[in-house]
Formats: C-alpha cells, sequence, structure tokens
C-alpha cells in the first residue's frame, strides 16, 4: 500500500489558485482566498499565509483583496498544483480542462448544489469528476469545507480558523465537525498535521486520505468522523493496513439511531448497521469512541505516547479525592489499577512521607513538593507491575502548580521513562501551567476522567497490537466438507417454495459446513425408536410425531431423560398411554428420539447487511439474547485470530470457562464452527440469514440443537 | 426538619475572628485572614471581602496584614459569631471556653492533627468537642479547608480563590474537591451558594448542612462529594426529606474499588458497601455521579431549570455531525428522541427553509439566522410530544454566534417557555459567548454530550418526582405472618450449630414470613408419594432418597416430567430399578415430591452491610445471576413504592412481561415478597443473609424453589 502520488497535491503543492476569489465580505471565495493569503478568515499578513504562491481567479478581472484577479487559470501563465472551486456547479465541468492545461493536479470543489439536488445535480457531479479523471486530476468535494496543511501553511479552505500544526490527521465528512474541532484545539492546545473534509466524496474518498496519511511523516494518529460510506468494506480493509501503522480514532455518527431492521432470525433482529460498524472497528483496529470528549481524548494520546504494554494503570495524585475518582474511571474503562510489588512500596517509602496513601492511587499528600512528584515518578516508572501513569495535580495551599508541571515533564523526558503517561492538572484548563505538559508531548485533561479514558485508549492499542503479534491460533483437524451440496439444498428448498428451510433441511445444509447437530432420527414405530436412540448417546428425549398434536408437552407426548433401551420402550408406551387419555383419537404417526443435551447455550448467526454483506454474530443464547445482548458481531470472512477475538468479546466469559460445573468451552471447536459458517454463507450466497440457537456446550463438545437457515426469496 | 439555626453563624455571621492570624508568607493563618479581609488569597482590597466586622488573633499582638492583632479574643471587647482556629490542637480545648465567652456561636477548626494521629488525637478531638458543645457551640472540622458563603461575601477558608455567587450548594469530605470545584466553577462559569468542607466532622455533619441548605433561599441544587460517613443510614434519612425540596447531586469517591465482602449467599456476594451507596442513592432520590464531568453539568442544570416532565427529548442543530452525536449520547442517558408530531412538522416547515432535516435532531441548517433559531425554538416550546429542548450551536461560516446565543436566550426568557433547556455551544468554551446562556440561566457546554447527560439529569428529577406523586401501589391480601415463629427456628438451629439452616428449615422460616415455596414433601414409599403428589398440583418431580447416593441424576434417582398418580408410581419403579443396576446395595430411605415448575427465575436475597445493616436485592436469578449482575438493592426496610422501584429497576424487564410466552409477573405479588423479606430481616436479626434463588414466575404465581438462609454464628 504505496502512498498515493496523486494526493500530494492537496497537501503540498507549490501553488494554490481560488477560481471564484470574491471581494465580498461574508462570500466564501472570500474567505478562501484570505486563509490561503493570511492564514485565517480577517487576518491581513502574507508571511502567516500559504508560503507558496496565490492566485485569484474572477472572471470579472480586477482586485481581490489587493491582489491581481486573473480572468482565468489560463490568464495566469504559471504552473498551478492546486484550485479552489468556490463558483456555481454548472461551470465547473468546463473548468476541468482549462485547469488541465494550467498543470493542476488536484481540485478542491468547495460548492454545493451536485448530488444533494436530485438526479440533475447527480449527472453534473458524474460529469465533473468524469472531466477531472480522464485528465488526471483528483477532486476533493463538492460541497466540503476544504483541506488545510498546517505545516505547510496551507489553509485551503473556508473555515475561519486554521489549527497549529500537530500531529493529529483529521479526517471528517461533516464540516462542521472539522470546524468544531479546530476550536477544541485551541482550548485543548494541540495541533493537526492535515484537516480534510471530503463533502460529498465524489472521487477522493476516506479511504485514499488514510492511506496517504499512513505514510505521512507528519502524522502519528487518524481521527476520523464518520457517518456512511459508498463501500464500507472497502474502507475497512484499508482501515486495517492502515491501523497496523498508525492508530486510528472513530467517531460514527448514527451510532444508536438507525434501528435493527425487520428480520426473521435473531441475528437478524440483532445486526443493524451499526453492530456492523462495530465489528468493522474491531476487525479493523480501529478505536470507537462515542463522544466528542473521548474523541479528542484519544486522539490527542494516541499522537503522542506510546501504545501501553499492559492493562495495569498507576495514579499518582496530591489530593486524595480526585485520585479515588480517577481509580473508579478506570473500572469503566477495563483499565486494572496496578498492584504495588513490595519492592515498590519499599521503594516509595523511601522518597514519600509516612503518611502517604500506602497504596495505589499514590496519594504524595496536599503539600507535595515538585521534587515528591518527580521521586515517586522515578520509582514508578521502573515499577514492572506497572503498564501506564496517570499523574494528578490539584492545586492546594502549599502547591507550586508551574513547578509541579515542570517536574512532571522532566520525569517523562527522563530517558529511562518508557511508559505511556497522562495527566490531569484539576481546574487549570486555560491556563499556562495546564497547557504546559501537552507541549511536552503528556496529553493532559480538565477532569481526572479524561485522562483516564485517555490512558484506556493507549491500553487498547497496545492489547490490540499484542493480539495481532501473538501465535496464530491453534487449528483443529477439519471433518471434511461439502458446500456445493449445501448451495443444492438451499437451491433447492427455494424451488419448492421454501423460504424458511424445515428442520432436516437446515440439518443437512449444516452438515455439509461440518456443523455437528444433535443426534436425532423419526421412528416410525417403538423398536425402530429404539434404534435410533441406540446409535445416539444417551439420555435422549423422546416425543410424538402427530399431526393433530399442537403442544406435545401438554398431552404428555415427551419424555425427558430417557437413559437405556427400556426406557425409549416404556417411554413409547407412556406417550400412547397419556395421549389416549388427553386428547383422545389423536393419531400417532411416531416418535422423534433426540439426543438430550444441557449445558450452557450459545448462539452463533449470520445475517446480511446491505452495506456490509454477511456480518457474523457469537454470543450467549436461549432466552437472555435479546434481553442482555451479550452478542458480538464481525464481517465474513473471518480469520481464525477473527473468530477468538469475538468469542473473547462476549461479556459472559465466566460461564464460557465453565463457571457452576458446567461444561467448558473449547475455544478452538467454537472458532472452527464460526469459520465454517462463514465459509458456509461466503459458498452459499443464497443463505438469506442462519441461527444456531442454542449451540450447547457439552462435555463432548459443542452440539447445535436447533437452528434456522433462511434462503434469498427467489428473484 | 426546619432550619438548624445553630449553623447560620457559619454562613451568617456579622462579625470573625481568625485564631492563629499570622504574617508569614505561605502560612494557614495568612491566608484564612487574607480571604476573609480581601475575599481571595493575595487580595488587598478590604471592599471585595467580608463586610462585616474581621478580627485578627495572635497571642503576639502587634499588626497582622496591617490590622491589630489582638492578643487573644477576650482582648477584642466585642461579640465575635464566628471563629476560625489555626493554632496547634492542643490549644484548641481550652479556646472553647474564650470564645464561648465572647458570645461565639460557631468554631471552624481548621488545624489538622487530631482523630487521624490515633487515640491521643482522638481523645484531644472528643474534648474539644464536648468543650464547645457544652458551651452551646458548633463545630465544623477540624482538618478542613473552610466555609464560603459567596452571596455574604464570606470566605472563611483557606483556599486560594473564593467562587462567585450562585445556586449550587457545595458540600465536600475533601478540602482538594472544592478548590478544584471553584476552578471549574471560574471555567464553566457558574457560582455557588455555599462551599463547605467538613473535614474530619467532629461535630456538624453532612446532614446538618444538606438540611440547612434545604431551607436556604440561595440555594436551588445541592452537590455533594462522598467518601464515608459515620451513620450512613441517618445521612441517608435526612436527604430523601432534602430532596423532596431540592435536587441534590452526589458523587462518591471509591465507588467501584471497594471488593464485595466474602459471603455464602449470592446476595452476599454481589452486594458491598457500593451496592449499599447506590441503592440508598436510588431511595433517597439522590442522583449519583460518577464522573466530575456529569456532577458539575448535573449540578449545573438542576440549580436553574426546571426538571422535565417526561422523557422526550428534542435537538436543535446548525450541523448534522454534532446534532447526530447529541442523539446518540441521548440513548446512554435514557433519554428518548421526540417523534415530532404532524402539527409540529408543518409548523416547522413554515418557518424553516426546505432543506431542514424533517426530523429530531432538528438541522436548521449550516446558516442558520438567529431568527431561524427563535422560531423554530418557539414551535418546540409548544409541542406537547417534546419534554426538553437541547440547542446546539456550531460556528459555520454565515454564524453569528453572538445572535445566535442572543436569540436562544429570548426564546428561553420568553414567559411561554417551560421545558427544560440545555445548550452546547461547539469550542466556545472560555468565549463570552460560550458563557452568554450560562449567564441567563441556560447551562451551556463545550461538549454536546454534557449538554445531554445534564438534560438527562432533569429528566431523571423528573421521573424520581413523578414517582413519588403517583398514587400508593396496590396493596394485596396478605396470608398471616408469624415472625415470632421465625425467630425461634432460627435461634433453634443456632442451638443445634446449624449457621446454615437446612432446607426444611429454611421453608419453615420463609413460611412464617407468608412467603410461598413450591409444595413437597418426603415420602417413606411409594403409596405415600402418591398422596403427597395428589396434594401438589402436577407436574412434579420424584427423587430418590438415600444416605448413600451422592449425585441423584446419574444413577437415575431423578424423574421429571411426571403428571399423575400412575406416573408417581412407575418413577418410583423406574428409580428403584436403576439404583438396583446402577448403584447395587444402595440403601433407599424414600422419596421426595416436589411440584415441578419451570419459568423465568428470580432472585431475591439480604445480606447485612457493616454500615448501613440490611439490604435487600431482586433481580434476575439463575446461572446468569453472576455474569450480568442483573440485580439492584434497597435498605430494609422497604416501602411499598420501594419496592416496586428497585423491581423496575432489573434490567430484563421484557423477561418479566412474559416475553417468549412466559408467565408474567405479577408485580404486585413481587413487591409483597419484598416487603415480607424486609419484614422477616428486621424482626429476626439472628438471619446474617438470605437468599431466594430461584423465585419462579409461574402462571400460578410466584414459587421459591430453593432458599438458603444463614443464621448469625451465636456469639
Amino acid at each position: 500500500m504505496p502512498r498515493d502520488p496523486s494526493l500530494d497535491p492537496f497537501f503540498n503543492p507549490k501553488s494554490v489558485a481560488v477560481v471564484g476569489a470574491s471581494n465580498r465580505a461574508g462570500s466564501v471565495g472570500r474567505a478562501l482566498l484570505e486563509n490561503l493569503l493570511y492564514g485565517f478568515t480577517g487576518g491581513s499578513e502574507r508571511s502567516s499565509g500559504f508560503p507558496g504562491k496565490v492566485f485569484a481567479v474572477n472572471p470579472k478581472g480586477g482586485e481581490v483583496l489587493g491582489e491581481k484577479a486573473f480572468e482565468s487559470l489560463a490568464a495566469i501563465g504559471e504552473t498551478i498544483d492546486l484550485v479552489c472551486v468556490a463558483i456555481p456547479p454548472k461551470y465547473i465541468t468546463a473548468l476541468m480542462s482549462e485547469a488541465a492545461d494550467a498543470g493542476v493536479k488536484g481540485v478542491i470543489v468547495i460548492s454545493a448544489g451536485f448530488a444533494e439536488m436530485g438526479d440533475e445535480g447527480k449527472a453534473l457531479q458524474a460529469q465533473m469528476v468524469e472531466a477531472a479523471k480522464a485528465r488526471g486530476m483528483r477532486v476533493v468535494g463538492p460541497n466540503c469545507l476544504g483541506v488545510m496543511r498546517p505545516s505547510a501553511g496551507l489553509n485551503a479552505s473556508f473555515g475561519a480558523k486554521a489549527p497549529a500544526p500537530g500531529s493529529i490527521g483529521l479526517l471528517s465528512q461533516s464540516g462542521a465537525l472539522v470546524t468544531g474541532v479546530i476550536s477544541y484545539s485551541e482550548q485543548e492546545k494541540f495541533g493537526l498535521s492535515a484537516a480534510v473534509s471530503l463533502g460529498a466524496k465524489a472521487d477522493v474518498e476516506d479511504e485514499d486520505v488514510i492511506s496517504w496519511l499512513a505514510d505521512d511523516d507528519k502524522t502519528k494518529a487518524l481521527a476520523i468522523y464518520l457517518e456512511s460510506f459508498q463501500e464500507p468494506r472497502h474502507f475497512f480493509q484499508v482501515a486495517s493496513q492502515v491501523s497496523a501503522k498508525k492508530p486510528i480514532v472513530a467517531i460514527k455518527g448514527g451510532a444508536t439511531a438507525a434501528g435493527a431492521k425487520a428480520a426473521s432470525s435473531h441475528t437478524g433482529s440483532l445486526a443493524g448497521s451499526m453492530a456492523a460498524y462495530r465489528a468493522s472497528f474491531s476487525q479493523a483496529g480501529v478505536l470507537q469512541a462515542s463522544t466528542i470528549g473521548d474523541f479528542l481524548a484519544w486522539s490527542r494520546a494516541l499522537a503522542c505516547q506510546p501504545a501501553a504494554e499492559g492493562p495495569r494503570l498507576a495514579i499518582v495524585t496530591n489530593a486524595g479525592g480526585p485520585g479515588v475518582l480517577a481509580a473508579d474511571a478506570s473500572a469503566l474503562h477495563g483499565i486494572e489499577l496496578a498492584t504495588l510489588s513490595d519492592q515498590t512500596m519499599a521503594a516509595l517509602n523511601e522518597v514519600l512521607p509516612a503518611v502517604w496513601s500506602h497504596n495505589n492511587p499514590v496519594d504524595v499528600i496536599g503539600d507535595a513538593t515538585p521534587e515528591r512528584y518527580t521521586k515517586a515518578l522515578e520509582v514508578l516508572g521502573k515499577a514492572p507491575e506497572i503498564d501506564g501513569v496517570v499523574v494528578i495535580m490539584t492545586v492546594q495551599a502549599m502547591t507550586d502548580p508551574a513547578a509541579v508541571a515542570e517536574a512532571i515533564a522532566k520525569a517523562h523526558e527522563n530517558p529511562a521513562w518508557t511508559k505511556p503517561m497522562t495527566a490531569s492538572f484539576i481546574g487549570l484548563e486555560g491556563t499556562d501551567v495546564g497547557h504546559y505538559l501537552d507541549e511536552r508531548g503528556v496529553p493532559e485533561f480538565n477532569f481526572p476522567e479524561r485522562a483516564v479514558s485517555a490512558m484506556g485508549a493507549l491500553m487498547k492499542r497496545g492489547a490490540w497490537l499484542r493480539r495481532r503479534d501473538a501465535p496464530e491460533p491453534t487449528h483443529l483437524e477439519l471433518p471434511p466438507v461439502d458446500l456445493d451440496r449445501a448451495g443444492k439444498l438451499v437451491a433447492d428448498a427455494v424451488d419448492a417454495g421454501q423460504k424458511n428451510l424445515d428442520l432436516s433441511r437446515a440439518r443437512d445444509v449444516l452438515a455439509c459446513a461440518g456443523i455437528k447437530y444433535n443426534g436425532s432420527g423419526t421412528a416410525k414405530d417403538d423398536d425402530e425408536a429404539v434404534l435410533i436412540a441406540e446409535k445416539i448417546a444417551f439420555p435422549v428425549v423422546v416425543k410424538v410425531v402427530s399431526p393433530d398434536v399442537l403442544h406435545k408437552s401438554d398431552v404428555g407426548g415427551v419424555v425427558l431423560d430417557v437413559v437405556d433401551a427400556d426406557g425409549v420402550r416404556a417411554a413409547c408406551g407412556e406417550i400412547r398411554r397419556k395421549i389416549a387419555e388427553r386428547q383422545p383419537g389423536a393419531r400417532i404417526d411416531g416418535f422423534t428420539v433426540e439426543q438430550q443435551v444441557k449445558g450452557t447455550e450459545i448462539i452463533v448467526g449470520m445475517s446480511r447487511d446491505p452495506d456490509f454483506g454477511p456480518l457474523l454474530m457469537v454470543g450467549m443464547g436461549g432466552i437472555f439474547v435479546e434481553v442482555y445482548k451479550d452478542v458480538s458481531f464481525r464481517l465474513v470472512p473471518l480469520s481464525r485470530r477473527d473468530a477468538h477475538d469475538v468469542i473473547g468479546e462476549i461479556e459472559a466469559q465466566p460461564l464460557l470457562d465453565g463457571a457452576r460445573e458446567r461444561p467448558k468451552l473449547d475455544r478452538d471447536e467454537l472458532a472452527e464452527v464460526l469459520l465454517r459458517v462463514s465459509n458456509l454463507v461466503e459458498a452459499v450466497p443464497a443463505i438469506e440469514e442462519l441461527d444456531l440457537n442454542p449451540l450447547v456446550i457439552t462435555e463432548r463438545g459443542l452440539v447445535a440443537i436447533d437452528a434456522r437457515v433462511i434462503a434469498k426469496a427467489s428473484s
């Protein structure tokens, strides 16, 4: 995935022209030119603007903002790398050939009025992009805020402010969110390596930009605001390659609003576009934030701090209350509070006053001097039981805030310091002391919970990198599969008008995929029932087969816990006797004999998302599936690693591990089932939805005892 | 609960003296005097300080900060209302009589060195408080930051800054948290009606202060930081009276750190001090925040906005992205997005441009004028389907932020506006525009998620007030109870050395409390088994009674689904036959016959917290209880309202309501069980822990099918 050089002109142009430059106050054409010339709207110093050449183009000629206005790009008579366009849509297609003649390689179309305006606009947009592509030019937009590259002094947007140079690469579908983040960056003192508003994504898409940023030296972390994609699967393929190199934080607008679609399977009813996004984020190693506060905190931390090598946190504080609150916040982020070793305790005892907390949080006491912070951090920096440190300062009577900030920065700059660090200076945001650490690469936050949340992102990033680098999970011996036959079975069912496959067909399909079903069979009489039962492991369940009986249990038509051949005969007899008594005249066509399995119930399922395609689900089955929704998703196809990861996301891990003397799950076996379902639904696209529910964890392995296979209605 | 006038001198003194006033830079005695004289540390204008009389006391006499230093309180020769003390502990007891002679009514002991220093310190503290009480004086502290009453110009603390006057009453065990909140109040522009750091709480406790604030005109909402109490039950009794008048927001430090204690029952293992706190907060109507961000957001909103009359939110925004993120945040706070009525849609269509979102969030589009905000708010203000409004502004090219802020404030000031409103101006914190709304009573936040969280608090407050005002829940006819006999049964068990009561004793105890157990009995032979079964509703389970059989199921010693008398005989026969075959020689003493019940499993339990006393638990039972922990707690004794509330906190409500064709819970009946358990454990303190698990929801009501009753070991 080498960097696509076709995007270079957007970030590192030598010359930029504004087509539609205007003197009119409040116009986009004026804002664009001001931002290029002076760096921000309302500026006046050419030295604070783009250092390369900036040309104004306006068909009326004359002057704009004191600069000569060229009547056309051609009139400039020089090579131009990048053009920003703010003229009515209908003129833009024609502009493209003129631009190509002027050597332009990149065009930012700010103007709105394309695809969002209906069919005519769509056609206009297609023509415009076609015209650009045919001439080897790339297009950002239309209907966007523009592109900023602070390190190059480039503000090719109509946003009022420009961010400081920094190491977060920001990409947003919403232009308003770009301006919002820039405002936040002033308050929280961070910088951006790039800010790109993609607008309607007629040509340049998210994938293109994140690939480019992945190879950009200035970018240390990517922050993306997403609402929707043209091709989400492609985006996530690229994202997983990028996140191998650099951390990506994403916030997905519309995370909870999308309702689950009407569906026949449990999986279908629990899936929905958000589940697909969440699955994709997990699979691609993208950290999904759910609030703006976390989005910024995580991006800032990942852009300047290393990933943590484990989940164990130490908190250093000069006040009990905020330390305790930070400890509480850790639990919410899946962070462990490190248990200090005897060695660490002894070392802290030597450097701290006798009344220190003797525990984690390490309370260095309200009268803490800068030296006390330094010494405590020196000890914690060396402690192997600690993977990350959050430092808290509250201004108290004896505190010298500036000196404490300096001491913390020094401890962090010490070459022996290798752990990630975040900080919270209570109530000092917006002051020099509050930002002292930020400027030295330690992200500092106003609220302790945000410092902890940021540390959580560093720990999640570390955990993901470790999972990637871990040895491949175990492969199991595979029973043979026959996916061609599975496809035929489904096609036959559809031909027979059967959308919801009957159980015996569903079992056959699963058998073709090598998925074990509980033993069962249908017997005409008592002797055959015994033969079937003897082929199956006891205990078994004997059930009546009768077209007249609706609720078998109510009339005594089900006998559980049958443990031997005599028991099977006794069960058949008892069923006859009871039905004769309770529903006289009901026909008895025979008996089904099923292996009786008890144990923890898992659900495995698949549904097809309109945008993402097949999604696999795994979680706790049975009656709680819809209440606690303890299920997780992955996109098909799954890797073996994905299969193990998604099993690890189930909340009820203790039950899987055999709590309450239940049989323990063999994770390799469940992973195998997931891979087989993944293969099956890839090979047989006619399967629309699928549920294995429940799949029971038994002493002899996983056994499916009910299944639904729903075929696509033939079109 | 009339206001206790003994606390008046702390908030409205006419004269204040500092004992231990000092010129020494950095000393507490100097900071105290500066704060009283000038309002804050480092001040120099007497006009910005306390308008009443301020006296410096220092045994050396002379001058302190240019004021005459009196050698003693007596030397002042005037009546003094309040004294702040910053001298070594050993001198303070003696000071009390001197203070009383000078007419002092309140003493703030800043000095540390009392109870936290061991037995000697404890004795000193007791003497000091005794000396004060004997003379009718109240003591705040020792080891505290002090008291601030901004509306009276009083800063009787050694904190460096003073808050602006406002309507939040702050109470904190941690002095550092008081200074932190004051720093936050400068950034977020809110004021305090009072700030009290209670320190070691030797005399004045949280209860005293919240009672006083409940009747204080200046205080509209209370914000409390808690770590621990002397008498938590008493605090919560007072808190529930106070919260009937004014909202209370609390943050409990150490919320997740406290591990559950080792216990024999499920309830015991799930309880723990945090469960007790959470139960107490719910029961008392206190809103428990878990982060500083929410603590401030909720307090600010509750101090200036009315409680919401329902859970339905409308969001108004000029940018899609932040609006969508606010909508997502709503789901996290249990807020519903209002579905706009046809009438509201039509009214919005009239005042908004054609491209508005036509949905909630109401996107008034990036070029929104102030008038557009005004008109949209006018429509939403009248819409009966909306209970609260969050207004979002992002600064975009055409936005006039100050004018939009003004328009929002006007809409809010309109007498026709009655709904709660919160706002988020993206990235404008710390600017005049950012605080414009705050100053006009609409809490404004930097991140949209905080504006939504604040609205969530207004909605929770409203829901609690509505529950309080709702008619009393239904009373059911009570079967008679005999709690005296229950007590005797438990005492007998203890006498017999039985800490963990055997099942038959446990059943008897529950029967005395009027709690239904599943029918069962022990039979010597087949005939007796039939007699017992016939007394019980079929189906029944027949189990072997044998001293030799350990795992009954393994040897065929359990027969399920027995539906009639013949079945009972057949079951007894089958058990004999199988045991003879599988465990030859095992003695068979008889059979237990139990009513077989199936259905959703509930757990009800009780454990005793060392601080809070008996805690009742209710939630989903069975194997998931420890995994999903879908349980909630209440303090004993429960009111009928509490019983219904705690049932309503169970997450798996759909299962209780009979999802999947299961029997539906009769909530009145479960409430009755909770009240009976509450009565039982109050009447019989010798019951240490109790579990009804599971309690099954059947067509015929709730039936306990297993129980543990654990007695206190006799001492």
